[in-house]
């Protein structure tokens, strides 16, 4: 092991490639899933993992599995990646980090002409981020038995585009089942996403769980009429009644402690024209906390809210849930093991909770799974102006590859 | 005069035929400004003026003016007319109303073997309903010199797709100045959009005015974060700020009395994404008011609201006025003559002021100008619902025919 040697530069040109694939003039990316860029994204990857040697699969849901063989080659593989897809203004390194982190693993390990006994497996994730079809994780979660494969396949986009259709487009739509077949052991590297580690001077995270999320899609509706001729008395607006909503959904908030946090990010307006009253408006939900009573006490509050503004401005109301993430806790012998492989290097670590969803919230139902967090810039992240260091970024890789070794044995 | 005939059932067909252009599920138009479905419209509006013996012309802003000729031809023309574009879920009759009245006049002249003194002009106007350019009345705006045509030619749709693009791909870059010839006098027929003359059972408004209208766009910047690593407390979410706008924005309007109409119709919000706080929201307010001194002080009143907000919020804050009509009085003989033409053809009729704003607001600046409203059901437009009776049409249109043959004698 101690010939292995993570190649920061090497690691960070890979980043910078990548970063070139949907780049936006702000500096960050918009790669959003199936999209032209996606594709371009993993036609670079695919590429790069056959160069390494790796063979490459893809499943019917578009997640690729770039594996390095094992001196035993059908023992269940210790796996590890996440996603190459974007926010529409998102960053450089946020899920493309785990993805390029195992690759480098297996770059060193070829560099040092090392084997290991189970296979080492890349994997990249379809639509991690769940903009374009609104439901995230989706290829992790189908992966894992938690989401239906032809409900997937199903969903469409605001244009009407569906998963299956856009698959096809840029030639994803493999042939492997999803699923199915063992895992030893997951761990995905990926930027903290949050101010802790930048702000404690430490490099690595050891993740100890995620706190759960639940997703809504909110469905205001009102008449639309002339703005023009009809009377302020008379309306019936669904944009102000959401705008309304908003506003208390925020406030909901700020009734329980700690904090959860409540996002609504999308909204969607019909017909969205200046001169009349929208008689339409829908929008998301986003909450988050790592308990799962209190998910469900601001559930309640929040559909109390939405429907106290609902009846006082006539307007009807559909709360739809689009998602319910439980509160995750990983697999411990996987924790320590990120921390003994930080340790053992030398690397300033701790362990931290996640903010944020990530594919290994899936795999951790049915694989041990653990996450190595590096500090990003400022704790931004969904942000062009997401950024890391070169350094943290081979420090990461440097803990992954030695947890991935070790369960490799 | 006696045996000049309205034909209700061809000008009822003539709707008819023209709502199948843009239909929508619901029973309404789609037919925005420059797109395919206005395309066709105008092709097939052209043909029927051409079979009517009309010549046709087109400007450089793709205002179309169909003339019947008169005895004397070079006198200054009677013009009539409206617009062909409606909103993204408009109706059947605003707007395509005043164009086939229009119409109608010159076919029943036609079978009545009737000449006037005048030509008579029937106009169509380019982008009535500002939604795909947001700006309103463009075309009447520029023929009436309140418009400057370059500027109104470099317009883009929220695509970035411009005006002077869009009007050459459809084919109406015409080569005729804009504006530039006398109108000797102006009348546009429409359906009133609010439940006065229905309520009433009154069958044509005669129009004195149209009330004053400011229009703006707010830009709200904020800083975008992850949804699910970003505390409440850090955030500066811009959506959040527009929100606490649009409802501090409706409430302005209740403060003056009587009260002006405000709305926010349109929103647009950046990235739009699920999981990220957003970081900038942009929506439109249109006011109006009958008096120019309230419209002035509620302007004031939603640039404190939003103002207050903003700073509260730590957000920024950008106001552009996009519009500015001042109220209009139309003249005084052709109102005139509106009420007399009712009366001799023994119609039900009142004066009546208007709620929105039109083309005839700007051609009022540059020749006598009068409307004449028919009733809409239950006042409803700007919807797919809006409905009109092919007898109130026919009774409006030959109000129209009566008021033209007199002011082109």
């Amino acid at each position: 092991m101690h010939d292995v040697r993570i190649d920061r530069d090497r690691l960070w040109n890979s980043h910078m490639a990548m970063a070139e694939i949907g780049a936006t003039p702000g500096g960050g990316v918009c790669r959003l899933a199936l999209t032209d860029p996606d594709k371009q994204a993993r036609g670079l990857f695919v590429s790069w993992c056959r160069e390494a040697g790796c063979a490459v699969r893809v499943d019917k849901l578009g997640n690729i599995f770039a594996r390095r063989a094992g001196s035993e080659p059908d023992a269940a593989p210790v796996m590890t990646g996440s996603h190459l897809d974007t926010q529409p203004l998102g960053g450089r390194f946020d899920g493309i980090f785990g993805v390029l982190a195992g690759l480098e693993v297996v770059r060193a390990l070829n560099d040092a002409g090392i084997a290991t006994r189970r296979p080492l497996d890349i994997a990249v994730w379809s639509d991690e981020e769940g903009v374009r079809f609104r439901s995230g994780t989706m290829g992790s979660g189908v992966f894992s038995g938690r989401v239906n494969l032809e409900e997937a396949l199903a969903m469409t986009d605001e244009s009407g585009l569906s998963v299956r259709g856009e698959l096809a487009r840029i030639g994803y739509d493999g042939p492997e089942a999803v699923g199915g077949f063992p895992v030893h052991a997951y761990f995905e590297a990926h930027i903290e996403q949050g101010p802790v580690l930048e702000r404690e001077g430490i490099t690595v995270g050891a993740v100890e769980g995620a706190q759960g999320a639940r997703r809504f899609r909110v469905t205001v509706g009102g008449e639309e009429g002339h703005a023009g001729t009809l009377p302020m008395t008379g309306r019936r607006d669904a944009l102000l009644g959401a705008a309304r909503m908003i506003d208390a959904l925020n406030r909901v908030a700020f009734t329980h402690d700690p904090h959860p946090v409540i996002t609504v990010g999308s909204i969607f307006v019909r017909p969205n024209s200046p001169n009349t009253v929208p008689g339409q408006a829908a929008f998301t939900i986003d909450s988050r906390h790592p308990h799962a009573a209190t998910l469900a006490a601001i559930d309640a509050d929040m559909r109390a809210a939405c429907a106290a503004i609902a009846k006082a401005d006539g307007l009807t109301l559909h709360i739809e849930q689009t998602s319910d993430s439980t509160p995750v806790a990983f697999d411990k012998a996987c924790i320590a093991s990120v921390r003994a492989a930080a340790k053992a290097l030398g690397i300033p670590h701790r362990d931290i909770y996640s903010g944020a969803g990530h594919d290994a919230c899936n795999l951790s139902h049915i694989a041990p799974t653990g996450m190595i967090f590096v500090p990003c810039e400022g704790g931004v992240s969904h942000n062009e102006k997401e950024n890391a260091k070169p350094e943290d970024l081979a420090a990461g890789a440097a803990v992954l590859l030695r947890v991935m070794t070790e369960w490799a044995e």
